[in-house]
């Protein structure tokens, strides 16, 4: 049980933590901070926060639990304003969906605080953000990450796993390197290849007569790309290199599809779709 | 109102049109075709059909409606054997996923039957195929083309339409070309895509680590990557010259989206990103 949550960043993410956290009675008082009032007032009224801040001092002072719920470019300019108000005792955690960077600012910028951080990725999200979609229930049965780091106290990772398997999270520990390169794999390149997709679609002149007839194939495969465009930017240039990695390996593989077909290699193309249909269909989610 | 509809093939569309042709009571009688004497039990069974038969002739005589509904490339064959049997009064129509292909069939074979025959491609299925999954149901709210040809007769493409229509699709008039260049750009691209991305993934030798992680998105943008392995080396034979087209707009497409991630050219990135959102956006599944 956490006397004070301090939530920074009062968005779907972390909205929806201190729901969950309050839903499980893990918490007492949440604060909330933002630097948009009208986010704090809805926060405020839809219950998800029980105390406004515009202060990071004030939020963050005498808090036990302190999550970090910003854009990934900004956490650490956050990390250097909020280091000397952190409780030695407190646990603190992000949401950021790459992490190798979120690792960087953290050494850079908690100093003798870095052992209470454990990096958190919690697999959840909703076509729309914002506080007024914060759901207790958006983590459950969907994946978590945690990346701690070597100087992490193990006290608190094991408490970072508690609480999130408590709101109903699978919760899986890996370094932020293995972290960004697996996303980059499985989130990442998807996003990217469905942005193209997209694009080379919409440049085509007769691009309306063949979204008429395009049906559920299309609907699922490209829904991802309807992202937003400011956090896609920014997961693509923080995780530059693994994203380059991946697509390296996909477009190799895309070719040598191109050239069975080419061939009318019937066997080796049955081959190579048998062994993707059959490694997705074994594939289950969380 | 048909007084003897016969399918040929037995499978999960041909039997999903008998019963839905039941269902709205356009038919009197149904006779199904097929070589497996298995599938035509379950068919009867199932009340799919109510005449089982093994013989072509006997199936195609007398019939005022005729569904060819089997894989495209045995499509030829088929024609060739039942052109003299076909009433001269008939409706005689596919299922095929491509269309430029059966449109060279049909003049090859149906000689003086050709004009009544009205190329079809019902924009349906489902992940399990087989006359025990069908349903009368399977058409209702999905898209249907029709691609006639020149010598089709205009008062059978009307009786087609109304077909198609009654039993709940929304019915597309397009040619054999556009309608397989439309095909290879939202559905036979990223069925290629899908595959490819699921092989290259799977190469990896870390590959259960990466899945261990995927999300909803993976889940939706791989869904496609399941499907079956002969239909798909088919449909990418048959339709190879317009997927070859369409891959490399995708290609051109996805080099200009990481020369903008390389240079971190983040305005251009975000003009992109953001046409992919909004036009995935705005459309709408039928």
């Amino acid at each position: 049980m956490f006397k004070k949550l301090a939530v920074i960043g009062c968005g779907l993410i972390g909205g929806s933590f201190a729901l969950a956290l309050k839903k499980a009675k893990l918490v007492d008082h949440v604060i909330g901070f933002s630097s948009t009032q009208a986010t704090l007032m809805r926060a405020k009224a839809g219950g998800v926060i029980d105390e406004m801040s515009t202060s990071l001092e004030q939020t963050v002072r005498g808090a036990d639990l302190v999550l970090v719920a910003i854009p990934v470019q900004s956490i650490g300019q956050c990390f250097k304003e909020i280091r000397e108000f952190i409780d030695p005792g407190a646990l603190l955690m992000d949401v950021g969906s790459t992490k190798q960077d979120v690792e960087a600012y953290a050494v850079a910028f908690l100093g003798d605080k870095l052992s209470q951080f454990v990096p958190s990725h919690p697999i959840a999200g909703k076509e729309k953000s914002g506080v007024d979609h914060a759901s207790a229930d958006l983590f459950r049965n969907r994946s978590l990450i945690l990346t701690p780091l070597a100087q992490t106290k193990p006290a608190l990772v094991e408490t970072a796993r508690l609480i999130w398997s408590t709101i109903g999270s699978r919760v899986h520990l890996m370094s932020s390197c293995d972290h960004d390169n697996a996303f980059a794999a499985v989130s990442h390149l998807p996003h990217l290849i469905a942005f193209a997709f997209m694009n080379g679609l919409i440049d085509q002149p007769n691009h309306e007569q063949l979204l008429s007839v395009a049906g559920p194939g299309f609907r699922d495969f490209s829904r991802i790309a309807a992202s937003d465009p400011v956090v896609w930017r920014d997961i693509f240039f923080s995780n530059k290199e693994n994203l380059k990695k991946q697509a390296r390996l996909f477009c190799a593989s895309l070719q040598t599809l191109e050239q069975l077909i080419e061939e009318e290699n019937s066997d080796a193309l049955i081959k190579i779709i048998e062994l993707s249909r059959s490694s997705r269909s074994n594939w289950h989610i969380d």
